[in-house]
């Protein structure tokens, strides 16, 4: 075999995410955007997701309090944006405002949609065992939504250490999984 | 606002999964592959990975008892192997034999590498406590594995109904994540 070991402090660097999004939460009237990439699908409908936001994020208390989020799923376009977004704090930062992003209100929860991400999914918390020991929620899709104008939006996914992979072309091979 | 409302059972399209992974089990000496998407990082290091495996899979039986298991990372490269693995059972088709993969010896777990794919994560089944609700396993990863001589693994991402995109070219931002 030649392969080499490979340090599991690396690990995370293969199994490189699903796309970079952008979480919106609001508390008391404010909202926030977090930039997360730690998430997966659980259960294809009611859609579930779940998802690893540091308790070391100032979304962390609002979603823990409001139990709302909305998954807001930018294209390369947004990249910077998006970037910008997990490398300041909302503690300190009106993120909507620093990074020319529009706010629009959502059907079913508080936190508002980012207007300028091709894809919307709004969410409550649907499970909260995880969190204590691992960060780690479980949300309840309610409601998506998508921009038709959008034709093959390519998503980012983190890599690592600032390296992101942008989506690159399709193949199509009989699968039988959905 | 110009975008349209998407039914909820094609949410999963939206949140194209991580890399494509073929997970190796063994029972009794039989080994087992089976093809995966719904996975995430759940932490640095340790490497945690959480993931659904469907109690439908011949393999989540093998998982549930051994607590053990491989996850592989093909490349494009072996799309199609990939594919049939997902599109088989264990229980009827030995996958190594049929799809022409090599099975080598793991350092730390029975279950084998997959040795035509870039990288392998030998691991534990971490945490159960979700397994009985949701079919996810928390797994850590205690020894990894890389082919240093294929460069620009090329991964390929499921969005659903056999259409999968190809990582496409990486870009660099400056980022504080990890």
């Amino acid at each position: 075999m030649k392969k080499r070991s490979l340090p599991l402090s690396r690990v995370y660097r293969l199994l490189e995410p699903g796309p970079v999004v952008m979480v919106t939460t609001a508390k008391k009237g404010r909202a926030n955007i977090m930039t997360m990439s730690w998430h997966t699908m659980m259960e294809f409908e009611p859609p579930l997701v779940g998802c690893v936001i540091s308790n070391r994020n100032h979304s962390f208390a609002s979603l823990k309090a409001t139990k709302e989020c909305v998954i807001n799923i930018p294209t390369v376009k947004l990249a910077e944006q998006a970037v910008a977004c997990g490398n300041t704090s909302g503690r300190s930062v009106d993120k909507f405002k620093a990074f020319g992003l529009t706010a629009v209100p959502a059907a079913r929860v508080a936190a508002p949609l980012i207007d300028e991400c091709y894809a919307n999914l709004e969410c409550r918390v649907a499970d909260t065992r995880l969190v204590a020991k691992y960060n780690f929620f479980i949300l309840e899709v309610l409601k998506a939504w998508i921009d038709p104008s959008q034709k093959n939006p390519r998503t980012i996914h983190h890599c690592g250490r600032g390296v992101f992979m942008v989506a690159g072309k399709t193949i199509a091979l009989p699968s039988k999984m959905k």
